[in-house]
């Protein structure tokens, strides 16, 4: 069997893991051959599909490390057009591509499965997200390493934070989903937790900044950057995202520094942690799990199981139907058990008590 | 209501964060008063306990720090004799303890049951264990502080092994289980992983060894403390635990080498990883880990549910009855998934192709 | 003898270092009580002097930890006027202190001699910048921990550069100064390396981007904030400084970006790295650095050499009159040995060849 | 011109950095070839010399990365008998290398300078060693990444001690010289630092732990493998290192575990670092001046100085002879700035006070 595999979307620790797993796998069934595939869909988009052959050794000595050894893009689309598709599948067809891989987000999913539909191109999907809000899947590989490098970030904002007696924001990654400013939250002793999932009352904030400049000094906020503010939030948040100005505003942790510092006395500072959670070599737990997910997309191969994404699910690997993760995305539910704990044991979520 | 909470048994990352998060829950929901007992039930065998109040202040600021600011014993035992339990019995009552929380392992697990059952002491059971292998807890707080380090010396022993085309053989706590020896292994890249649930066969070993001299050069060999050899290992095994020599002789890495080294030409070297193992500051993952079981242990407290270990199951904190973990012990299971990747991705279990 | 200590100016790592070194110093030589100011001088201008005492077990355990456990202030000004500095010299009085030791930057030495001159109040100055720009110290402790983390974020980036094909420009701190973004550039493989020292060329930079874009197919650009355009950069730097939007535009690194797009096909983008470069735990090679600064300063106490700063030149601990520091600044020279060598192994300066 | 490089000896971190900078510089330069030379000496010992060319790519993206991309050897000896030095001298003229840089320690030095004597090959040294020890380099790299481990490794195993209230034994490398034992028990915050240039006193260290008993019940020893003890300590040394058992013993940690242990009430444990003190990633510090060293030798080569090695003192790289390093060493000075300061401080040497 021929096997194509391909990174799509943003990039995210582990992928190089999934690509060594599921390689070695296949390789060493013994009976497949793995291509791999130049920067997503766009390697098979143009006249020459670019890929490179994956043997043993190409996949040796990458389980740890950061980033895509096959290339990615965020924008390529092989839907675009009936020639690009046209293209797309005269190049699986050349390349004699018994089914493709496909490792990516929701997009990538969609795209994958839009291919599959349009030109019976087989291929199998495994899920990336470092935000952990896909469908069917409870931890996504990349996760991790995000989590630990907002902690990382958490706790060297507080040693000035205590120094300065400041209230320090800190923007986290999470559009739709919270989870990652959540664990980084809980796991980096913030004090202010902020999610998209719950719009945040500014006074509320307010008091628990002004409550601890008598004792501690100091306050640690986490905010996801899809955190706003309940009522007015739209507007500020549109603000934010269409504005005009080509040095571009930085986000939500800016704006709430606006609101905020008005309000308390001590000083008001943002750090927008942007690209460096992206980045960085995966944890060890992301090695293994992204390991795991490889390892069941080439099982799923062997098995000529086609058409399914890999799941984990109460800690098992498994797979479902690609077409199931449509439009669906999995944000932090109200009444979490961590988001119970958080409130529990003193964190406050930007919101006054009764509407907690 | 007035709760004690004590730590028993060998230290372990995330201890001090199951303290915070009890403590923080049991004092936030209002009616609580915590005390803290010095050194596992050793505190309370004495004449006078030793005890310390544990409000906010006290359990601020220790989430990411390893160890256990209530200090621990490994060998201090309530049930010994009558006297001491009864010194015990005195102590609970006159400090008004309506509940212990004790978090300690398969030993303090028992004691505290036994207390419990011969003096109508109340316990809540918060397990820990640094090998993961408690049943109940499919992954309990602070093993994945240990894989991360596990992981980090395979990968400094890497540099070293490559650079000089050696076997280099560590050994990783787990004495009956090998999860650690496992996870660290596959996190670290190993080329061969010895458990204790599988007893290792050394000329598949040699045999490994042999066929990587040719091309890579070096090889990894990730073995479980408490991994022996096939047949003839309860002799070798035996005589490490047992030897009179007071020099510690290292342990069953030192006995691989010398079996090993007469088989094949590259130099063989061992490194014990030992105490750094059970140290250092707990990940962030298992710093919210270990705050669950900690917010689960008040939840618990609170609803009066006394007699119950906090469980984790499926993803999901629960509790079972403190007595059904005596004589259990999650071990690696014939067939786990994680045995059979390792195995797909060209790991060798150290066993003849036919017997694995 | 009664000293008083306090930490001055932004925070940086080893300042903890050097506060246990000099009390543990002073304490174990047997003739001295220790003062702890909180806030730099701000603890000795109000009609009560803030201040703790410091002894053996207030100074343990904080060897490893960023930030100051005095507390510090970017704003006090004991020189404002007459009646703060009567205050000032008021408290020196009552609290009985024979000297002062200041820990802090260019600010904090200034005002130590400002003090010493007009109140009689002795002082001794131990230098910090996470800059390394203070003249008379070759090292500077927090420097090498400011470096480790650039140098880490750097790593992170590269992965989604590398992956992405991208432009990805990372400032740094360094306004004066280009000390950091050059030692992390190097550290970190950059490919070009702007600093304030050197104005760039625009067309420079982007003729590397250009080149690269054919084979590596991605570039790393690491600039201090104090980088700026050759010629034009006058206006546009100080647009920055100066801009009246109070969501702040984030520095030269957003300019760049703005800048460098037109030119080139790869997608550019800016991290700046903001906060988590002062704060986080020293590294062991700041922790013996500082111990060395605070040790030192001890030593001056302890000789009565009062109104000295401590230096490091040519690898020695020395001091010299804290006055000599006053509008000295310690920025890289032109021909700098890691000038040359940056430029001998291929990276860029962000020059034309012919002005190089 | 033709360039060989070599690495010699015990591996360590950084030696990718100066194959990276030397090569890098010769290419930029223009006018140079550099052939990589496998296994130290062993690679031109054979009839077939084994060598790879170096270019631009072959060095990219390994100056984070630890060993030798080269590889090594521990006993390669060119000067053994007449016909290898032969074959060495056939080989170098086969090759056409108008020069060898040899990267090693004080034993590849040697027979760098030897094999020169001897054929008329040109060579450059650049000394290496993980003990700090060599003369002429007051900082070698390397170094600050062992200490860095080291110290983390003391972190780690103080959680242990404390929650145990043991004493704990650390034995790090450092044969003859103490600097690694020094500087990571500064930075590890160590309680005893024992050193090869300072016989120990048992008495001395058994009071030390016994007056921490009461207080803070724990005691911290950081020693080199060289230590050993007043007196008695000839025979126990030779004990160790002569021992018959084919399990190694484990060297003086256990040895002095063995003596503490009846003197004291806590209990004992010893931990040996080993081989991951070696190993890992460079620190940022440690790649920038490996970087140095590399391009000084470069500069030698294109400045035709042959016969020199490459040194650091006062901060300053240059060079002296090689000849000028035969039988000399760098250890802890008596009087040393850091053994002035460890006492200081408060940490004992292990000596009772009158000889301190």
């Amino acid at each position: 069997m021929r096997v194509g595999v391909l990174t799509g979307g943003g990039d995210c620790p582990g992928l190089n893991a999934v690509i060594r797993a599921v390689t070695k796998s296949l390789i060493h069934h013994g009976q497949c051959e793995v291509l791999g595939i130049a920067d997503g869909f766009e390697g098979l988009m143009g006249q020459q599909p670019r890929v490179q052959a994956l043997d043993w050794e190409a996949v040796s000595g990458i389980l740890h490390i950061g980033g895509t050894i096959l290339g990615t893009s965020n924008t390529a689309n092989p839907l675009k057009d009936a020639a690009t598709l046209a293209q797309v599948q005269a190049n699986v067809q050349a390349l004699g591509l018994d089914v493709v891989v496909a490792i990516g987000g929701d997009g990538t999913m969609s795209l994958a499965h839009g291919v599959a539909q349009a030109t019976g191109m087989q291929c199998i999907g495994v899920p990336k997200t470092i935000d952990n809000d896909i469908a069917y899947c409870e931890r996504s590989f990349g996760f991790d390493t995000a989590v630990a490098t907002a902690t990382d970030a958490l706790r060297r904002i507080e040693s000035t934070a205590n120094s300065h007696h400041r209230v320090m924001i800190v923007e986290t990654m999470g559009r739709h989903a919270g989870w990652l400013a959540l664990e980084a939250g809980l796991a980096g002793a913030a004090d202010i937790i902020l999610l998209p999932e719950l719009d945040y009352d500014l006074q509320a904030i307010a008091q628990v900044c002004q409550a601890r400049e008598q004792r501690q000094r100091y306050t640690i906020i986490c905010m996801g950057e899809g955190a706003k503010q309940s009522g007015a939030s739209q507007t500020v948040q549109a603000r934010v995202e269409t504005s005009p100005d080509p040095v571009r505003l930085g986000g939500v942790g800016h704006v709430l520094r606006q609101q905020l510092q008005p309000l308390i006395n001590s000083e008001v500072r943002t750090t927008v942690l942007g690209h460096i959670q992206r980045g960085g070599d995966p944890t060890p737990y992301d090695r293994v799990l992204a390991s795991r997910y490889g390892h069941k997309a080439a099982q799923l191969v062997l098995a000529g199981q086609f058409g399914q994404m890999v799941t984990l699910q109460n800690g098992q690997i498994g797979s479902v139907p690609i077409a199931s993760v449509a439009n669906t995305q999995r944000t932090v539910p109200l009444g979490h058990e961590l988001l119970v704990m958080a409130q529990d044991i003193g964190i406050s979520l930007g919101r006054s008590r009764s509407k907690q």
